[in-house]
């Protein structure tokens, strides 16, 4: 608990409360998005230097733990999660005493298991690379007939930014992967040979009204983030109604609330689902700048029951992260269309500490203004 | 002091820290813009309720108070300030420490100060009404005969929405008005025949680099500012040349830094200076949703001595101020292109509470949107 509170964000006034399961950068970027609008927020997180407490109060505390969840709940209009991790049975517990919690807490469930996400998609006819269940090592040999090669061994929980995976390229890789991640419950899944990686982040608000911001080009390395492009390129709008409507079937199947973002295999213009986030996702951070609408003030409007905003995009936007170090602010200030977004984090190898938003008018200019990143500390991007 | 104080905004690494002289809701908005590009604030404000107290350590204490200005300055990269009453006196001493006070100081004196405002326009070659000085009774009369009427009588020091200023429209008037002001410095100012209010923001970096934003046409009301449009409605590139060209010297004069808002009114293509404000400004308000880079973003840019960014508008807006009460966020949300701003600040008569940028395409769109403001609680939009 903390030693004192931090003042509230409203004054005098009543202002409608948000508790955040989670004060990372997601849930600080909420935040500077919800003031505005009259929101006070309040954090619950395992660490005292958690991000997003300079912007409400911080309760510190393990994120399933009842007294803190508690505290960090009571009056709130709204109790939400800017981490898929987020213990479900926390979250149930807090539903339980009529605070609602949005998304619903069944999302965690399907987010935290590769195999009830892949379940939920085939139930509603949406394509997913091929898998199988991987519970002892009999059952991977079995699944690697089964499929073929190349495969990529998960994690069914637990997994993020390319950790609890490992690929399969040969037969005898059977025995490495096993030694790696065997011992828990797992899939096998098929490398699909895809074109490119997308994300659709889609919204639905306590209403059932949609929207979908346009389709994402994501680039990744290592398992992190590390480029996104919206709206993607050479984008059609067939592309865009095919991921509208998978995202559309989600929402509408678990009841959704908030921002759900959902990453994809584009095949050739098919496209599979690879992974679902429900909440505001690192593949939206353009939204900031780059829609009419962010993805977190969306976000916001949903669980609280207002009418959602725009999604179209200005222009043409491109998001670089910084990883394990922040670039100077100046150099990045300097470049046209560049906004500058430090987490406020140390920096650690690995580890998101920021990101840039570059907005134009066009690709061209786009390209130019990208390139002129390459080479600064913690952005990766091809010169 | 504090009883306790909020966390840095920064987290481990060393980060610019921007102490704010006054604590109100361009404080805030400056908090907001700076916090993603990994700035720190601390703000000096009289009451304990300052809005942008939730966003950085709030000194409570006189803005002038010596002990209070060493608190709330110390370790500060750079000083600033969003209100021209602050004591001159209090920001040279702050400047004498070493560290940077901007806009500089002489600004506040200018502003604070009706008559060297228009001296120093005069100097420049910069048009204002006409104007005499006015210290008592008889000055008045002489003032009157030398001008004409209509005039309005403006105590030199300390006017502000509307306050400190009263209209003469017949001799008569004399009386009043002298029973109104008299006894303190004033100006007699014709009254002149306007077209219309315009505003041009102007931004001036720490390495003599200056930019404009498109020039903004302002409605009063009571004096108080009710609505701007930007860019201007019918806005020549010949206009914007003019208003850059004036606000171009007056920075240069000033050796500013920061961002500096030049009321003016537009007579017949003429344009002549109403007043100035050393800070950002009510008028410069649509930038944040309606300009490549926000009067907000490019005033802490600016004092920082990073690069400028683009004061380019997107599309065509319109901020509409709430005064002495905030609207229903979910009718205004319910807007398209409608963004709220809540100052969380009480609501009293007169008082500015909010905003609302309405950012559209096109004009007649524009119009549209602003008109589904019509009688919501604290905005004046014409139905």
């Amino acid at each position: 608990m903390p030693a004192c509170s931090v003042p509230d964000a409203q004054g005098g006034r009543p202002a409608p409360l948000v508790a955040v399961l989670g004060g990372g950068q997601l849930g600080r970027m909420l935040a500077l998005a919800g003031i505005p609008l009259g929101i006070g927020f309040r954090f619950l997180d395992p660490s005292p230097d958690a991000t997003a407490g300079a912007l409400g109060l911080l309760v510190v505390g393990p994120l399933g733990d009842e007294t803190a969840l508690v505290h960090v709940t009571e009056g709130a209009a709204v109790v939400t999660y800017e981490w898929e991790g987020v213990p479900a049975a926390g979250a149930r517990l807090v539903a339980a005493t009529g605070t609602p919690v949005l998304p619903p807490p069944v999302a965690l469930d399907v987010a935290q298991d590769r195999l009830r996400e892949k379940e939920l998609c085939h139930r509603l006819g949406i394509g997913t690379p091929e898998f199988a269940v991987v519970d002892d090592r009999a059952d991977l040999e079995r699944a690697v007939k089964e499929l073929g090669l190349p495969a990529v061994l998960k994690t069914r929980r637990g997994g993020y930014d390319g950790k609890g995976q490992t690929a399969l390229h040969e037969p005898r890789d059977v025995e490495r992967a096993w030694s790696e991640l065997g011992g828990v419950p797992l899939v096998l899944e098929s490398l699909v040979p895809f074109d490119r990686e997308l994300s659709v982040l889609a919204v639905r608000g306590r209403d059932g009204a949609t929207a979908c911001w346009p389709l994402v080009e994501n680039h990744h390395d290592g398992g992190i983030l590390r480029r996104s492009y919206a709206p993607a390129p050479a984008l059609t709008e067939q592309l865009q109604d095919t991921a509208e409507r998978l995202a559309g079937k989600l929402l509408d199947e678990l009841e959704y609330a908030g921002v759900l973002a959902v990453e994809l295999f584009d095949v050739q213009g098919e496209l599979l689902v690879n992974e679902l986030a429900p909440r505001v996702h690192n593949s939206g951070h353009w939204t900031i700048e780059g829609a009419v609408t962010s993805q977190f003030e969306n976000h916001l409007r949903a669980i609280l029951d207002w009418p959602l905003g725009s999604t179209a995009a200005i222009g043409v936007n491109a998001m670089v992260n910084c990883i394990g170090a922040m670039p100077d602010p100046a150099a990045v200030l300097a470049i046209p269309g560049a906004h500058l977004h430090d987490y406020a984090k140390e920096p650690r190898p690995g580890r998101k500490v920021g990101h840039v938003t570059v907005t134009a008018t066009d690709a061209g200019e786009l390209r130019e203004s990208v390139a002129r990143l390459a080479g600064l500390p913690g952005v990766d991007v091809p010169a």
